[in-house]
């Protein structure tokens, strides 16, 4: 049978399940990438497992979202990092190398293999023919501690590039072309894999753009074949030997197919406040603008900042423009020095920052309200910026730099000097790469954690019992989201490496109560009650690790959102589901619910029964075999530790 | 008369009052400079005194504390300023151009002028022969508005340097020496003036290190000669027609003296939590450290960032310290991406951010609790660094650079290298300055000034009664310091630009209540009662502006510190002293305070009878004629409008 390059790297990895769509698969995890915002979970979930070390052939944490310190508590977390690293045998990148999708290709990218991170930009890796899926920090833990990842079997929708980019137009604008045709959730449940003729003009940073802002489409990943274009870009790494050729086979098929004509694209801008929302610049062209900001994972090459820096050179940004360049790794920033970039650009004016993710992610640089920010970012949800009420436009670092010069938005096709061709350097790869090695075994085996006042040990979670017996302590309406859950924000986030702490915040948007109460009586445990989509939004494993250190071990709902759910599982709370919706309004807070023989009942895959003031309420719950062994362990970390021993 | 240089500048700029130490003078002055922290409320000042253009020879903004930008306010206030600059006649220097001291001196210092700057570095124009002073923002504003600048003549001490600095040794070792011999009040009430043959291997830039820490013995500023080595430096600038040769008259006197053998130095070093706290580095050589920090307007020149690229050139620093280079000034960053030491920096870990005073002055790079951390910059008291219980040690970039490479402290004399030799670059200067040049008048009346949501004109104030009839609505102890009186943190300073908002703050800490009481009857007034040393501590403005804001007319005390009696004069409120300390057990809050024939009495310059509860408590001023004029008018704002009217 005739595969395409999805197919191929799946079935190279699968450890069980088919590759029909919407199947339960197991996949084989080569590599990992954890960031430091998610990373020091995951660092205390290897501990809590007792991991000697990793399973992975390469994992490596980076320091690159947390890096403005303005308290104690970021640099704290970058030594416990480091230690972390030397004692369970990752690679550490330390702060000032770089955003992880970038340093990763540079040093690790290696077609053909997976990679799971604990980061949503992940993909990116598909640039260089890697399957990359982005995840939570626990699951990021268990594929290091050599567990396959679970997914459903992602549909694979193939899209066709044919034609070239005329000048003016980059890859930022193929990517945003795919937006405006399919929307934000376009990609949801989807692999999309680029192939055709196209794709010989995308070199693989061009690639890097588009695989990367997949993520803004909610694919599960995107993919590129490897080709020329990638032996290429591994041989500029000094890395040629890691390359290897892997195409789809001719005839293969694709469950949907999309085509893109790149010599009919111009330049496209999303506005406000939604990657989705894309609109041609000439729409919109002539806007004032306060801020222009070029870097960031979407638009991380060399020539990103290169072509920034043809444009403004020789020229001025207005005082009342902030122009603000971003490096993205050490490597990029060096080329730039190197070739003279760099001191264009802070010739007309820009601010050059620390490498890292920076104002992409809220760290920094925020507008002015109601301000018109023009990014080369990925993203642009409400508040992102840093800003409330902020005004941010995605688009490619030509329209950026471009608008930074005039302080409006400008299409770059309107400039009146022709279209900079640039000659990418092959970069003399430093001698040393700036990475810490893996510390050997030996070694490591010695190492302390070190860990800050305010980095705790995850606790000790106790396994399910067999007869639950358990007040329920809030009843809730419908889409609860985990911001209501778990609230993020600078008074709780600084406590994100301290469950008992950060517990103490649990759910206290709806009712301020719950953490003294469910706290005072933890070791019986007790259950909540929700309605439909219980758990949307951000992916946040801390809305269900915190209520589970104060005895949250049932949550009944009428639906649940799906990654929520899945972190419920992985924290051994049980995830029930109304058979009769109805049953729903027949329950209060402080009802208490009965289940007996749960093991049995579980494992025997029909409905739950709950006996709860005499009535008999019926639940279901879809679980498949592993996550049940997980919640009767009591999460996922037990039942490892259980394997393991 | 023979003079010294200090006496030269003084009577040249001397408007009223005597060379004689100790006596009340008022100086013209030319040039003033202001940075984003302190200019927001100068340029409300200025809005406020209806100023139409500044009548300072040169007046500029720089953008370089608040560069964070964690959320909208920092942004706001950028373009404020930058608007504030178009309408009143300043240059504006927009963030990523540097700090104000390195700037000023590289586009605007001249020697022989006078510079009031509201930054407690702006002495560190004294290398460049400048009168240079700090104060408050609003007699800058004042300054701007062409008002003379009263100080009391200080007494100046000659500090004569002879011999050469030997390898490893550097200007901020002189400095540190100083520190060490006279502590940090051992230059209180003094200008500190340098002579000698010593001075000629001194460059420009080594006598900034040496100028801007002076602020650290509380001098009232620095001072060196104009000679050949400022002359070459404002050649370097394409400014050498600014130059003028300025010497000490053969046979001056000093009213104090110090000598200073450069060829006797050792590498030095300020150990927590006091630039005072100096010792021979040698002495706590082995002490492991977790960061080590370049920059600052302590050691700003291209020639403190290429020693340490020097140093650490071709090595590497270990993954858990982290190296920080932050740059000062645009121009200094170009010559280091120029000569390729940027690039030596980079390739050794070091991580680069942007241009500004960044952690010196605790906006980001705070380092782990108890974790050591060396600094080139000019202040290590506990907790600036944005981290309580920090440990910051001071030292010259030799040292700082020579122990990142080890990740414990080195006296970089042991380093087997020889000591690398510079040739500064004859910097070519851009064609253009990336400085916003002062906008014509005609244009400048139509500029409206960008306010932001919190962004507040001042408020009116009106004049003092002749008859105050005051309750005391807080009466408080010995010592109570600015911080109680105005608590700063990261909860009220966002309002620094909204007096009223932050009004609401006030003493908050003494009382929460008082706000609320105060607000409600701000229309009659009130009083409060302190014991010695009343005001002590940060010189913040707000502390006086505030309660004035909440109505607070007299401060009726045992004594006061000096800065803060000032701000409360400035703002229309009267600062009274007991007579009799008795008088203070006496009163209480609540009581009522009679003064009859207010205006009368102050211009008698007797002491001042209270009324309370039929008692005559008898009062005392010590306030000079302009200084009783601003309190009956309401303050200085006012008295200059009327007499501009």
């Amino acid at each position: 049978m005739a595969l395409n390059v999805a197919q191929k790297l799946i079935k190279a990895h699968l450890v069980r399940g088919s590759l029909a769509p919407g199947e339960p698969i197991g996949l084989r995890i080569d590599q990992t990438l954890t960031q430091d915002a998610t990373g020091t979970l995951a660092m205390l979930s290897l501990e809590a497992m007792k991991l000697d070390r990793v399973k992975t052939e390469v994992s490596v944490q980076y320091v690159d979202h947390n890096l403005l310190q303005v308290d104690n508590l970021n640099a704290e977390d970058h030594l416990f990092l480091e230690s972390a690293c030397r004692r369970f045998g990752l690679w550490y990148s330390p702060p000032g190398n770089g955003i992880s999708h970038v340093v990763h290709m540079e040093r690790f990218g290696r077609p053909g293999k997976s990679l799971l991170g604990s980061d949503s930009h992940t993909p990116a890796a598909g640039a260089l023919c890697m399957l990359a899926i982005g995840a939570g920090g626990l699951d990021v833990a268990l594929a290091m501690a050599g567990e396959p990842y679970a997914i459903a079997m992602p549909a694979i929708l193939g899209v066709e590039l044919i034609g070239e980019l005329p000048p003016w137009v980059s890859a930022k604008d193929v990517i945003l072309e795919l937006l405006r045709r399919r929307g934000v959730a376009g990609g949801v449940g989807r692999i999309i894999e680029y192939h055709g003729q196209g794709l010989r003009a995308l070199d693989a940073m061009d690639r890097h753009v588009i695989a990367n802002m997949g993520a803004e489409l909610g694919a599960t990943t995107s993919l590129f074949p490897s080709d020329e274009s990638t032996r290429r870009y591994l041989n500029a790494q000094g890395r040629e030997e890691d390359w290897s050729a892997i195409a789809a086979d001719p005839g293969c098929d694709y469950d949907e197919c999309d085509l893109i004509d790149l010599s009919k694209l111009e330049p496209l801008i999303a506005k406000p406040s939604s990657p989705g929302n894309v609109v041609p610049v000439s729409e919109i062209a002539g806007l004032e603008i306060s801020q222009s900001y070029i870097g960031s994972s979407a638009n991380p090459g060399w020539r990103d900042f290169a072509i920034a820096a043809e444009i403004v050179r020789g020229h001025r940004v207005p005082p009342d423009v902030s122009f603000d360049v971003n490096p993205t790794s050490r490597q990029v920033l060096q080329a730039l020095i190197a070739d003279g970039r760099l001191g264009a650009l802070l010739a007309a004016g820009a601010r050059i920052h620390q490498t890292g993710c920076n104002g992409c992610i809220g760290m920094g640089q925020a507008p002015a309200i109601g301000r018109n920010s023009l990014r080369t970012t990925p993203r642009n949800f409400p508040g992102r910026s840093g800003t409330e009420e902020d005004a941010v436009f995605l688009c490619s670092p030509e329209t950026a730099a471009a608008s930074a010069l005039a302080g409006k938005i400008v299409d770059p096709r309107t400039l009146s000097t022709p279209y900079p061709r640039l000659v990418e350097p092959m970069t003399p790869v430093s001698s040393f790469m700036l990475l810490e090695q893996p510390c050997p075994l030996r070694e490591a085996r010695e190492v302390k954690l070190v860990k800050g006042r305010n980095i705790h040990s995850l606790p000790e979670f106790d396994a399910l019992p067999d007869t639950l017996d358990l007040p329920i302590l809030l009843k809730m309406g419908d889409n609860v989201s985990t911001d209501e859950i778990m609230p993020a924000g600078a008074k709780v986030l600084p406590y994100r490496s301290n469950l008992e702490k950060i517990a103490t915040f649990a759910f206290a948007r709806i009712d301020p109560t719950y953490a003294e109460r469910a706290g005072r009586d933890a070791a019986r445990g007790h259950a909540v009650v929700g309605g439909k989509n219980y758990g949307q939004g951000s992916s946040r494993e801390h809305a269900a690790a915190a209520p589970r250190c104060l005895g949250l071990r049932l949550v009944l709902a009428k639906s649940f959102a799906r990654i929520h759910r899945q972190n419920l599982i992985n924290y051994g709370v049980l995830p029930l589901r109304f058979v009769d919706p109805a049953d729903y309004e027949r329950l209060a807070a402080g009802d208490v619910l009965l289940v007996s023989h749960l093991r049995r009942s579980l494992q025997e895959g029909g409905p739950i029964i709950i006996e709860s003031g005499g009535r008999r309420i019926e639940t279901q719950h879809d679980l498949t075999a592993d996550q049940i062994e997980s919640i009767l362990d009591g999460g996922v970390i037990n039942r490892r530790r259980r394997h393991a021993a």
